[in-house]
């Protein structure tokens, strides 16, 4: 949804929902905004979705009248508190983000650097929290972030517990050119792997129970991911840092992360089996 | 959107949104899930919407379709990880709720009781964020919880700061049977206060900065709640304590709120008038 080809492609990227249908146009408006457009006025909305102008202005004024939208002081569009509620009161992950919370608030004093809880969806992560740590590098996850699973960290983590076909899909996922933020730093880029090379990370990720990725999007940040488990065992989300690109720092912060990505799994109920 | 009447009501709350427009059968779908009923069938969703279901399943096929809702192994639909993004990546006030959440982490930690960050919205209070305390009395409020403003401690301390007319919607606001969480512990209900008592009240909090309401909405718990002001001095939430209705415990505990009120305040920009 954080795509900006998101308007060329079916909406909300399912290909059975028609981006020209009632819904369908709703959506296209709604997932306009983003964190780096908070506030669009009609003709944005109409230049950032492809829909004309007076299509716009009749769905915003529907959404407006069901309070997803409303009129700033300076005429701007912005989504509502209302839209929050919508998807927050039931969302099932949230659980699991509301329970990592305080262990990540640790993780972030101990260590000082960002850190950031993540589920996949589809062939994306979605970062269900992001804690910015004051010190760290620029992070340009944002809460609510979706990226294609198979440029970070935490997305290749959680690829490597996954079944082999669920594997080839999301390292074979098009990650296409605006696999990033709408406003991504300078220098920053998919890292170029072919298949095989994501393959035997995920295999070595899953054997060492860690995922590092050292320079992939920026050359001097690194994201360290480690599994977090249900009662059950499977990996239901990664847990993330986002720090220099520093060999010894990675060091440093490793454990932490580690022994933090272990509590709350057990807070969750996953007892380990013991190792011989 | 949490109240169980929003079926008879006219969807969103809003009195232009026609509840019978395709669009308010989807939100009166949408609005059916919450935490209580995270997960819902077609049937349920008829019952709980009062659409027939033959129109639900046609919705709720569309739903799926763009990814807002899922059915999951068991055959039940749940709202998406897509519908929580969407109201997320651009909701205004969040960037208070994440400023605000390690000073909050820290009160909790100090206090052990639930702190809860709220917002106004319209003549009802919004819980941006709730930090449950283990040790704490049972928390009916959960993030993303809609109540009326004049039932809670961090309601009527809001509405204290607005000017008359805005007050008066507010203390005057329809609350209605089911004004608390879908299932309110035993002995829950609306503390019985006229206008004139809610305007003496709101008087007191903002002469004093501070809200309290030992035994409101059961008898043994206590609402306490202090302003967050942006750098204009403007009250934007309230930061809130749920906790044993103890005069001794409620004493002890207010210091810290204040501090920690007043910290977020400054990190806001806020910087308050000396004191003569």
């Amino acid at each position: 949804m954080s795509r900006p080809d998101a308007d060329a492609a079916p909406s909300s990227g399912d290909e059975h929902g028609r981006p020209d249908a009632p819904l369908g146009r709703v959506l296209r408006i709604l997932e306009s905004f983003d964190q780096t457009h908070p506030a669009l006025t009609v003709p944005e909305l109409a230049a950032r979705t492809g829909l004309p102008s007076s299509s716009v202005y009749r769905i915003v004024r529907e959404l407006i009248a069901y309070g997803l939208l409303e009129r700033a002081g300076d005429g701007m569009l912005r989504t509502t508190l209302r839209l929050w509620e919508l998807g927050t009161r039931s969302a099932p992950r949230l659980r699991l983000r509301s329970i990592a919370l305080p262990f990540m608030e640790d993780l972030r004093r101990i260590v000082q650097q960002h850190t950031q809880l993540s589920v996949l969806d589809g062939t994306d992560t979605v970062y269900l929290e992001r804690l910015q740590a004051s010190s760290g590098v620029r992070n340009i996850m944002s809460p609510a972030q979706r990226v294609p699973a198979r440029v970070t960290s935490s997305g290749l983590l959680l690829a490597a517990y996954l079944p082999p076909y669920r594997q080839t899909e999301i390292l074979g996922a098009d990650v296409g050119e605006h696999w990033l933020v709408a406003e991504p730093p300078p220098g920053a880029r998919v890292h170029e792997a072919t298949i095989e090379e994501l393959r035997r990370l995920t295999a070595r990720f899953r054997r060492d129970n860690f995922a590092s990725l050292p320079g992939w999007i920026t050359p001097d940040t690194a994201g360290i991911s480690v599994p977090v488990r249900d009662r059950t065992g499977e990996v239901v989300a990664a847990l993330s840092l986002i720090l220099d690109n520093d060999p010894a720092l990675i060091d440093s912060c490793l454990p932490a992360l580690r022994a933090t990505g272990a509590s709350i799994s057990r807070f969750l109920g996953w007892d380990p089996p013991a190792r011989g």
